[in-house]
């Protein structure tokens, strides 16, 4: 029978194969918000003064991130900030569960509906040419959405729930695939785009999937476990079952890639040349074309709109 | 029935997954040689009026080097050299095929008796506490006497036969364990480490060990097929089988890896301060210590042996 390794509690709920340490639920939950405090501490994300902006989705990271940050930092202001993309019975389901989450932490929620505030929803793009690429099309037009917000909100700092399983993912697809400028991208900490901008942090890249789950388990955090009907992932998916394979021989394999490419990435940042940036013609924001990326896409939906 | 990409023939003997070919023996062979040959002249590894040595052991790959190098570069002075390790057995019959092999290709052949120059073997570690990392100590004294070997036989380029695979799990490994330094040893051309050493080169990181193998078998090139009795590589044999999983589902996963560390390896190289080189107190030999790791290692045997 196993016990808890901090408290010798005989009630153990969780394994953590990379640390060797079996814990109770509160010791877990401890250890959970003592390792996010660290995090934010180190790289130095925010202070305990500042304003924070949570982007919260209403799935497990987001909602772990919020509500572990209102632990670490009692006295630090959070925004949750959400948007309601408009996909049927997901969005809805979400938002609901982002509204008890940020009513039991007491904490301000801005939301962003995309079908009230442009005139479409992502559903939209299931119609166009990059039906197969709807995922990618969701994460620029949140990426530019959270900006928007973040400005509005006036939060000088934006944190995302991005967990160790898609760090360490993301950062071996954009390796392998020779993405060099993508890759200095996927840092703790990004300064912002332009003066007035955000600063961006991950507090959770020592956080792995599953324990973030256990998280909003155990805190009873209320989340929308099924996951977006359109996800699907495909390059990323290679990488996770190569690292939960290779977990299994090594269990802190994860870790170890993350450091990893922490070190490597300042390295190439001194390499590659810096993306020279340019105002979108459109709506303004920092680009590297003449119009951004989310201009570009959303074009596409909003002219459907007005042929209506 | 698969035909013959090149020629026609319907005697396929090969199928190459990455390139999508079907390949007949005499295609295979000159595809093969082709490529070696390129490999050379891309990384501009030596001219044909040069003297380049090859290390050959009397495995696979190292033969198929030899016999490939002949083939593309008929004018080429080759040197033939050859350690024998005084492995019971193994290194007799490697000693044996590489004899045949020279003779075959009229080409000089130079052997290192270590028993007969040093009054140990490699056998001689399994009796002290390397016994373990003796495939790490083998590697170790190989590549300082090779090193001495190119000195006497005044060549101007050793090549070795690293092939695809080994290049690519070396250099995974070496990544994932943050061994920085090292990896920017892992070139396919290497300059001297001192004045009037020879260049190091790797023809045969285009090729992949199996293809090695089929082109001794293909061009009746005489090998050892069996590994060497104390081999036993641990930590490279993870990515290995890594490397296999995932090239099932891209044939052309290995060399995109090999393409992106080619990338990487010189934006390290400018990052990293390169090692202060000293001389061997004992050896004279370029060194990163007072000692070199070959005098370290081999005073452990030869002590032995001044014990009898």
């Amino acid at each position: 029978m196993p016990y808890c390794k901090i408290c010798g509690s005989g009630t153990v709920v969780v394994y953590l194969p990379y640390a060797k340490m079996s814990l109770c639920q509160n010791c877990f939950l401890e250890f959970y918000v003592k390792r996010v405090k660290k995090t934010v501490e180190e790289y130095k994300m925010f202070r305990e003064d500042d304003v924070v902006g949570v982007a919260v989705s209403g799935g497990k990271d987001s909602s772990a991130l919020l509500h572990s940050l209102r632990k670490a930092f009692p006295k630090l202001e959070l925004k949750a900030l959400h948007i309601n993309l408009g996909i049927p019975e997901y969005s809805e389901h979400c938002e609901s569960k982002v509204k008890l989450l940020a009513k039991s932490l007491d904490t301000e929620l801005i939301t962003y509906d995309i079908r009230e505030r442009l005139g479409f929803t992502v559903e939209d793009f299931m119609e166009t040419r990059f039906r197969r690429k709807i995922c990618s099309i969701c994460g620029t037009i949140k990426r530019h959405i959270f900006e928007e917000m973040a400005l509005e909100a006036k939060v000088r700092v934006l944190a995302t729930g991005h967990n160790l399983d898609d760090m360490v993912s993301v950062m071996l697809n954009t390796f392998f695939n020779g993405h060099w400028s993508q890759l200095i991208r996927i840092k703790p900490i990004l300064p912002p785009l332009a003066d007035g901008m955000a600063y961006k942090v991950k507090p959770l890249i020592r956080s792995l999937e599953k324990e973030n789950l256990l998280y909003c388990m155990y805190s009873e955090v209320p989340i929308r476990s099924l996951g977006c009907p359109h996800s699907n992932q495909t390059g990323i998916r290679k990488y996770m079952q190569l690292l939960e394979k290779l977990s299994e021989e090594d269990p802190g394999f994860k870790y170890i890639i993350l450091n990893r490419f922490l070190e490597l990435i300042p390295i190439i940042e001194n390499a590659v040349p810096k993306p020279t940036l340019t105002q979108c013609k459109v709506c303004g924001f920092p680009s590297t074309n003449e119009i951004c990326s989310y201009c570009k896409r959303t074009s596409l939906v909003k002219q459907k709109e007005d042929n209506y």
